[in-house]
């Protein structure tokens, strides 16, 4: 196999570490829950375990380095700054669980258990743009953009070859780009972010809006408000429901806008979509590029590719994470493909 | 003076040309008509009377390179593309005005004339920026964006320490940015793009509408529409006309908005703004300073500093032009500062 990484994928349910070669392929995956280890120290205990079992399985090759994707990690501090959906607490000296950490110090803790092997963290939706970059639809792209979508939306950019971090190693937070001012609520405390509008969560909320502006039947009718979800909308789409089409061509048309949007920004030569929403065969693609091409400035006009993610949607977030060690020892010139 | 550049500004009244030492001082500055050559050949042979001249004052010093800021320049192709208020032409056998010429081969024509010395171009906007980080505010800062107000709103964008050109050569179409959907009508044939609402055009459509809406008394409803400049509105705000105040909040606040939705695509250290709107005092600048900090995604907040650009105004366009030379010098290894 010769040389090897090690993806680890941390979930607020499960944390999930594999051995990834330079082509992308998967050798081997282990996992465990999240919320069994909430004290930080035996948490990070807990996934060496699993890095030490990896690392057993691979003699002879040589381990690159330990990639990891975490909700709101900072690659330049290897912080995770508040994450979504993950309570750690600090360890007491009798081992129980102390305080509650809003800033977590991953990389520095997981460096501890392996001084001499290069350890890089980043956040899902740059692991994302790295694994495009390195295995998948960007390959020898200098300028793309990714999006991910989810519960949310997030996104990651490259500029001139580079992962842009800006300034405090959190640029290209997308699925907060304000896209109506004063819009609707979103959890970062704000109003108008483009992922209360498009993402799993915002396209509920639109199907809401318009089974209120429209009274036209809808088989959605029949359901609990607080039980509806996109997967739903899609099959009613699919099975002719006028207003869940229209939840689609509105969510298209945000999304699309956005896109031509950021295409003035960077002028990416693509803009990758990656995730659930977009298995939805057509029904948010189609307005999604229509609505991108219509928005989108004359010198831009027909030259941003608008593309599905090139990634394995199943192994995306250890394929992502083992990217960043591919991409790490690149830029420190010591490059391994 | 040792190496020094040769900084020409290409407007659609004025042709400028200027040399510029690697401190940003200015030794010489010639001018001439840009109307007054439409032929687009006689127009270079003109401008390059003006360098030789420049080149003849420079005695003993080694000319480093020249460098151009025109509307419209692409920095990769070195093509300016439909540039806006310049009309030049081809040139018929007879030497009589041929047609119209749409994409103009402007390096390619310089170097014709300078065919051993560098020539680099680049539009109006992202010459501020390289002027900025050369000479001005943003020295030793790899993550900034440039915004330039006037008739229109230009940006330039630098992130890792590059510009952001983009796949097309012509990022940070900042003033294109669509900031209301099916907003005002612009002129690039779309609606709603910031600089319809926040550039000194865009602060008369504001004031208009505010005149509309509001029946308050104001010293503008005496005037002619087509007569009424954002200096016109500065000096009622300043003499207390209650709605002219409004058009400069709601301009601040539609500035602040955005720049707090560019901080989360590039989180920038600083924003720099640039250009005659901001010489109105605190008028604008309040409004757009508060606006961006309240619109600011909580990872950005009270980390990106709007700061007034530190390029003297007068001669911003050679010294940004100028600084296009040093800073390519310093991307092929040849660092002149």
């Amino acid at each position: 196999m010769g040389q090897f990484a090690i993806g680890v994928d941390v979930g607020g349910t499960n944390t999930v570490s594999g051995i990834v070669d330079a082509k992308g392929n998967i050798h081997e995956k282990l996992h465990f829950d999240t919320k069994d280890y909430p004290i930080f120290e035996t948490y990070i205990d807990r996934l060496a375990r699993d890095i030490d079992s990896l690392i057993r399985h691979t003699t002879g090759a040589e381990l690159a380095g330990i990639g990891i994707g975490a909700p709101n990690a900072n690659y330049l501090s290897g912080l995770l700054e508040d994450p979504i959906n993950i309570e750690w607490y600090t360890c007491n000296a009798d081992g129980s669980r102390g305080n509650r950490m809003h800033i977590i110090p991953f990389v520095e803790t997981v460096r501890r258990h392996y001084p001499a092997i290069p350890v890089v963290i980043d956040n899902d939706a740059n692991a994302a743009a790295i694994g495009e970059m390195i295995y998948g639809g960007a390959r020898g792209m200098k300028d793309f953009i990714e999006i991910t979508l989810g519960t949310g939306l997030g996104g990651g950019i490259v500029a001139n070859g580079e992962m842009v971090y800006g300034h405090g190693g959190t640029a290209a937070e997308l699925g907060h780009i304000i896209v109506k001012s004063g819009g609707r609520q979103c959890n970062c405390g704000r109003r108008g972010c483009l992922e209360t509008y498009v993402s799993a969560t915002g396209m509920v909320r639109t199907m809401l809006e318009i089974l209120a502006t429209d009274n036209r039947p809808s088989s959605l009718r029949s359901l609990r408000i607080n039980e509806i979800t996109s997967k739903m909308i899609a099959d009613a789409a699919e099975a002719g429901d006028e207003l869940a089409c229209m939840a689609f061509e509105e969510t298209g048309r945000i999304l699309g806008e956005a896109l031509a949007n950021f295409a003035a920004f960077s002028f990416p030569e693509a803009i990758f979509l990656f995730g659930g929403p977009i298995k939805s065969g057509n029904l948010l693609w189609e307005p999604t590029k229509r609505h991108m091409e219509t928005n989108m400035l004359r010198s831009c006009k027909g030259k941003v590719k608008l593309l599905p993610s090139g990634i394995d949607n199943d192994n995306a977030a250890i394929l992502g994470a083992s990217a960043l060690v591919w991409k790490e020892l690149h830029k420190r010139g010591n490059v391994c493909k």
